[in-house]
This record gives structure tokens, C-alpha cells and sequence, in this order.
């Protein structure tokens, strides 16, 4: 249940790390840019890796949405896994926050994308996981794709939203199980 | 084409990495270790991030030799398959230098891992695709046991070979090209 405080300083949080990155954020400069007591940002995260926290899971939800969306109107499962690899390389490229900070502050933004990237893993794959019938598979199209997010370069570029689709048909569709999506 | 010294300054970067890691290391301690004039270390590597790709080139050289040593055994594709993948787990984990950085100065690491992995990915894409036969699925392999490195939280934790072997049964085999390995 998220009200109206909490959305001021993930709203002030993300638009400070955009602007200023990740390693100079701090709560009292979140707590002035939200127009809100420190003591009020303290309640709702005691530490800053909290709030870096909640503010890339709300980026991860916003981003699961736009997912939702495009994938309702896909008639099939293969459609779905094609398309759905398309719009994640092309929206996690396309990103502000995401391409800014890893381009200039790689060092604070990778460890959340790998060794502390767990929870964002996790809740990722219970997504997909209920369109895609088995969790491993869903957890494994999430690898795959912050693979290419992380190392772009591949035997087979991934330029565009075509040449997203053909590598998924090639190799990610032949691992949905059998019964199909949904 | 390896030479005496060119060995001698890889064995004094990886040591002195071992002991105090990355960041700390200098090209002068490593001429020091070494017993070689700085200008014998900068007239191989003029800096040290040549250094230190050279180092873990190294490395992964070695690996895919203990790779190519345990693959030979195996009679078809999908064991070394299966086998391939856990070995790579087993021997990641068990990396003394990878595990050193890794625990202790993931952000000199993880850069080499994700952004600046090409050359890796590369290398071990090249080799692999002689035995898969498709140099795309090799690929494709290397980047899921590295995301298994970088991320070892999953739906079905790989604890242990058995465990690395039955999800490579279930998940990485179905994708080499019908022709088979080799």
C-alpha cells in the first residue's frame, strides 16, 4: 500500500540520482527535494541502500507493466517470448536512470545488477513466470536478457527490435515448456 | 608467443592481485615481485588495465584447458553439456582470485565481468563453438553460467554438480543444433 510521502521520495530520489548519480545521493538532499521533513524519509528507509532499493524495484514494476501491456495483444506463446525479448533489451537501452548510471558511475550500479541482484531477479521471474508456466524458464529469459543488457556485444549483434525477435525464436522459444504460455 | 618474462610479469600480477587486489596493485610493485626492470613491464603492457585483461585472459585459458581435459571423456553432446556446465560453476566458485575480487573489491571486478567482458565472452565463445557446433548457442551458454557467477540467488539453486547437471539436462541442452556436438 503505497501513499502519497512515499511516492514524493522515490519521485525525488530517482530524479536526484538522475541527475546527479548514485555515489553523491543522499537522504537529506532526497528529503529537501520532496519538500519533506528528514525524519520522514528516515521512517520509510533508515539506510540509503533502501531507498536506492525501492526506487529500482519501482523502476522494475513500471517497466513489468509497459511488459503487461505489449504482451496482451500477442496470440501466441512464441509471439509473447519473441517480442517480450524485444521490448526488454529495447526499454532497458532506452532508460534514463539505467543508461545514465552506467555510463558514468558502473561501479555503484553494477553490484545491484549482479552480486546484490536477487530480489530484482526474483520478482522478475515470479512475473514471467505466470505467463511463461514454469519458473525456471522465466528465470532464465531474465538472465538472458540482463545478459545483453550488461554485455552487448555477442556473435550476432542485437541492433534493433528485428534482430531481438529472430535470436529469441532461435533460442529462447524452443525452451518454453511444452503445455505453452498461459 | 610466450616468452620468459611475459610469464614472470603475469605470475607477479596475479600474486600481488591474490594478496591485496586490484585497485591496490601497482605496475612498479609488479616489477618489483617480478625481478624484472618497470621498463620490461611497460614495454609489455603501457597500462595497467592491458595488465590486468592480460592476467585474466590467462586465467581463462587455464580454465578451458581443465574444460577441454574433463570434456574429453564424455560420449555425446548432451553429457558434455551437462558436465561442461557444471564444471564451469565448480571452478568459478572456487576461482581463488575471482572469489578474492569478487568478496572484496566488486567494483574493480564487475566492470571486467559485464561491460568490458567482450573479449572474454568472445574467447570463450570461440572455443566453445567447436564443440557446439553453433557459435550463437555457445554464447548463449557462456552468458548463462556467468549470470549463474555473477547471481548465484535462483528459482533452483545450482548447490552442487548434480544439481548444475540436471538443470543443464533441462535447460541448456534442448537448445544445441540438431546436428549435435562435434
Amino acid at each position: 500500500m503505497r501513499d502519497h510521502s512515499l511516492e514524493r521520495i522515490l519521485d525525488a530520489a530517482h530524479a536526484r540520482m538522475l541527475e546527479r548519480g548514485l555515489r553523491r545521493l543522499t537522504m537529506d538532499d532526497v528529503a529537501r527535494h520532496a519538500g519533506l521533513a528528514r525524519v520522514t524519509v528516515y521512517r520509510r528507509f533508515s539506510r540509503k541502500a533502501d531507498l536506492v532499493q525501492a526506487v529500482i524495484l519501482r523502476e522494475l514494476e513500471r517497466f513489468l507493466k509497459a511488459f503487461e501491456q505489449a504482451m496482451a495483444a500477442l496470440p501466441t506463446p512464441a509471439d509473447q517470448v519473441a517480442e517480450g525479448f524485444a521490448i526488454t533489451l529495447r526499454l532497458a537501452r532506452a532508460h534514463p536512470l539505467l543508461s545514465r548510471l552506467l555510463a558514468t558511475e558502473p561501479e555503484t550500479i553494477l553490484p545491484q545488477l549482479t552480486l546484490e541482484a536477487g530480489p530484482y531477479l526474483a520478482a522478475a521471474r515470479d512475473y514471467l513466470a505466470a505467463h511463461v508456466g514454469d519458473a525456471e524458464v522465466a528465470e532464465l529469459y531474465v538472465r538472458v536478457a540482463l545478459s545483453f543488457v550488461l554485455i552487448p556485444e555477442s556473435a550476432i549483434p542485437l541492433r534493433n527490435d528485428e534482430d531481438a525477435r529472430a535470436y529469441a525464436r532461435r533460442h529462447l522459444v524452443p525452451l518454453l515448456p511444452s503445455e505453452g504460455i498461459n
